[in-house]
C-alpha cells in the first residue's frame, strides 16, 4: 500500500507504451504505477512519477523493484521465466505467474499446451532439424511458416518458407524454431479477456485486426460481419484458455478466421495492441482491467461505448517534412473528433509511435477517418 | 519543446486534482505535464514525472518553473496577478493572461466588467462599509449574500446575511467584500467553453450543478429539461464572455437559472468541477481541451458520448470503517460500469477526494447509480 494514499502500488516491468497507458489508467484508480524502465527516455518513464531504472534481465533489480509493490506485472514477455518463479517463491505477488506466462514466452510450449486443452491450432511441429520442416511441408504443402520459439513481435521472428533449401538455410542460423502450416485465412481476429486470481473473467467484444507487413495497422471493433455464433465461440475459447492456462491479468488470443472456424495464432498476457480501442471504445479500458485483475478487484464492464470503434496505429514514417507537432495541428483542424495517443517515442520507420481511435455509427466512414488520421500523423499528408 | 519527443511542454502552477487529471490528458498528446506543487504529496505530484516543488506566491520560483515551458497555465486562481503580468512581460507564454484572470480572482472587478459587457448579473454593490450592505438590502430585501472578493471556494467566503447587525459583524472582520441580492433561483447551471489564442471557441453542453452546503455534489449533463433556447443563450453568453474577457483556456460560467433566464454567479478560468464529466462523457475532455487551447491547437469536439452523463463528487466521509480500497472492491462488484477517479488525497471530512461518472440512457437511473457509487466511496455503505 502507498502509505500516502492507502491505495495499492502496482509495479510494471518494462517502460514501453503499454506501461505508459497503464499509468494513465492507474491515476484514475488513485494509484501511481511503478515502472521498471531500461532508460529514463522510455515511453512510460517520461510520464510516470515512480520510475526505477534497471534491466528486466537482472534478478536483483527485479527484487529491489518488487519491494513494496502490492502486485508486479509486465509490459512485455521478456523477463526470464525462472526469475518470475523465484520472485513468487520469495513471496512477491506477481501476475501472470511463471507457470502461465511461459505459454506466451515459448511458442513450442504454447502449441503443446493448447493441443492438450483441445484448442484449435494450425498443424505444427517442433523443429530439431530441417527434416522436420520438410516433414510438415509434406503433410501440409509448401509454403510453411517457421517461427522463432522466443522473442518475435511485429512480424519479426516469422518466416514464410517456400522450399527445403530455404528451410535448411534458416535452420542453419541456429534459431530455435517451430514450423506451422500456412493457414488459409479469411482474416485475423482477436479475443481479449481478463481474469482475476479469484477466477472472474471479463470478455471484450471480438475484433478484427488488419495486418500489413506483419504489423497490426488497424483494429475494427466489433469485428465487422462476424456471426454471433463465431463471436461467441471465439470469446468462449479465450475464456477457456484463460482458465486452462491459469492466466491472471489480460489474455489476448490472436486468431485466424478460416472457412470452418478459428484457429489460435498467438497469445499475449498483458495489455495488447488489439485492445487499445478500449480506452475510449469500451466502458472499462484494457489497461484499467489489467490493473483490476492483478489486484483482484472485480472486473469492469466490457460494453462498447459506440456501435463502431476503429483504432489505427501510427508508425514512424519518412523523416523530414513537417514536425509531429505541426501534423497534430493539421489533424485536429481536419477532424475534431479523432482521439490521439502519442507515446513520446523517437521516430524510426515502422516503429509504433502512437495510435488514433475514432468512434461512430457507420463502420466505413469511421474506418476511413481513422486511416486518414493515422496517415496524417505518420506522413504529414493525407 | 521537449527535445526527447519534439512535442510541447506545458507547465501547470498548482498540484491539485485538476493538474493530476490534466497530466492524464497530456500523456495522450505525447506530453508530460510539468507541475509546480507545494508538496511532493500533492495530488498531481504523486503521479507526474516532471514535478517542481515551490510556492505559487514566489516570483523567482515561478520564473524558474516557466523556463523551457511552451506554455504556462494554472490549476487555481491564487497566483498574484502582478506575477502573471511580470512573467508575460519577460516573454513567458502564460494563459489565461493577467488581464483576463483578474476577473476570476477579484469578484468586484468581475462584476464591474460583466456589467460593462452587458451580461446578466445579480443586483450587487461593492462594500466599503456596512451601510453598503444595508443599502442593497433596502433595494433587494433581506437576506443578502456577501462574498469575499478574493479566495473563496466550495462555499467558503460566502455569507448569507439576515440583518444589519449580521452585516456589521462581518464587515468588522475587515474582509474585503461585495454584496449581492439573494437570487430567487430555480437551480444552478454551468456553461463551459474553451478559447484558443487564435480565438476559436468550443462550447460544451450546458449542465446542471447540484450543490449541498455550498459544495457541488452532482453534475447532470446535459442539464435535464433545459429548453433549447435557454441552453443556446447560456452557451452564447459563455462564448461572449470568453471573447469579452480575453480568456485563453477554459472558462466555466456558473449560472443561476431564474424564472426569467440566467444570471452569472461565478467564473473560473481553468478546468472546473462542473466539467469532470467530460473525461468519459464528451468526445474531448475539458483537460485535453485546456491543453489544446493554451497551445493554440484547434479545439476538439465537445459532443456527448452518451445521452446522459452524471458526475458525483466523492467527499471525505466519516473516518473509521472499511478502507477506501475495500470500498472500491465493493463498488466495482456492485456496479461494473461506474467510472472512478480518485485523487490520491488524504481524507478530511468534506474534502473532495475523487469523483465518479456514470453514462447511460435514462437520467433517473444514471443519477441514482452515480449517487450510490459516490456514497459507497464516501461512507463505505450504500
Amino acid at each position: 500500500m502507498d502509505t500516502r494514499t492507502g491505495l495499492p502500488v502496482v509495479g510494471m516491468v518494462g517502460g514501453g507504451q503499454l506501461a505508459r497507458m497503464t499509468h494513465q489508467a492507474a491515476i484514475s484508480l488513485g494509484q501511481s504505477l511503478r515502472v521498471l524502465a531500461e532508460s529514463p527516455d522510455d515511453s512510460a518513464a517520461l510520464v510516470a512519477a515512480d520510475v526505477r531504472i534497471g534491466s528486466h534481465r537482472d534478478l536483483s533489480a527485479l527484487r529491489e523493484f518488487a519491494k513494496g509493490c502490492d502486485a508486479v506485472t509486465f509490459d512485455h514477455e521478456h523477463v526470464p521465466n525462472e526469475y518470475i518463479a523465484a520472485l513468487a517463491a520469495e513471496g512477491v505477488t506477481i501476475y501472470p505467474r511463471a507457470e502461465a506466462i511461459v505459454f506466451a514466452q515459448d511458442k513450442g510450449r504454447m502449441r503443446v499446451r493448447l493441443e492438450e486443452l483441445g484448442a484449435p491450432v494450425p498443424r505444427w511441429r517442433p523443429v530439431a532439424s530441417a527434416a522436420d520442416i520438410e516433414h510438415l511441408a509434406g503433410e501440409a504443402g509448401w509454403p510453411v511458416v517457421a517461427k522463432a520459439t522466443r522473442g518475435g513481435y511485429d512480424g519479426r521472428g516469422v518466416w514464410v518458407l517456400g522450399s527445403a533449401a530455404e528451410a535448411a538455410e534458416l535452420v542453419s542460423t541456429g534459431t530455435p524454431l517451430i514450423v506451422e502450416e500456412r493457414v488459409p485465412l479469411r482474416r485475423e481476429l482477436a479475443a481479449l479477456v481478463a481474469r482475476s486470481p479469484f477466477g472472474q473473467v471479463a470478455a471484450y467484444p471480438v475484433v478484427e485486426t488488419v495486418q500489413r507487413d506483419g504489423i497490426c495497422v488497424e483494429v475494427l471493433a466489433p469485428a465487422p460481419a462476424l456471426s454471433e455464433s463465431l463471436a461467441l465461440r471465439a470469446q468462449q475459447l479465450a475464456i477457456d484458455l484463460a482458465h486452462g492456462l491459469g492466466v491472471v491479468g489480460l489474455l489476448a488470443v490472436e486468431l485466424f478466421e478460416t472457412d470452418t472456424g478459428v484457429v489460435v495464432n498467438e497469445l499475449a498476457m498483458r495489455p495488447h495492441n488489439s485492445g487499445h480501442w478500449t480506452i475510449e471504445g469500451a466502458r472499462t479500458s484494457q489497461f484499467e482491467q489489467h490493473l483490476r485483475a492483478v489486484l483482484d478487484y472485480p472486473m469492469g464492464s466490457t460494453a462498447l461505448t459506440a456501435p463502431c470503434v476503429v483504432m489505427a496505429n501510427v508508425l514512424g514514417g519518412r523523416s523530414g517534412g513537417i514536425s509531429v507537432d505541426e501534423r497534430l495541428h493539421h489533424l485536429f483542424a481536419d477532424d475534431t473528433g479523432v482521439r490521439v495517443h502519442l507515446y513520446g517515442k523517437q521516430i524510426r520507420p515502422g516503429r509504433k509511435i502512437g495510435h488514433v481511435t475514432v468512434l461512430g455509427e457507420d463502420p466505413v466512414s469511421v474506418r476511413a477517418r481513422a486511416a486518414r488520421a493515422a496517415r496524417w500523423l505518420q506522413e504529414g499528408t493525407a
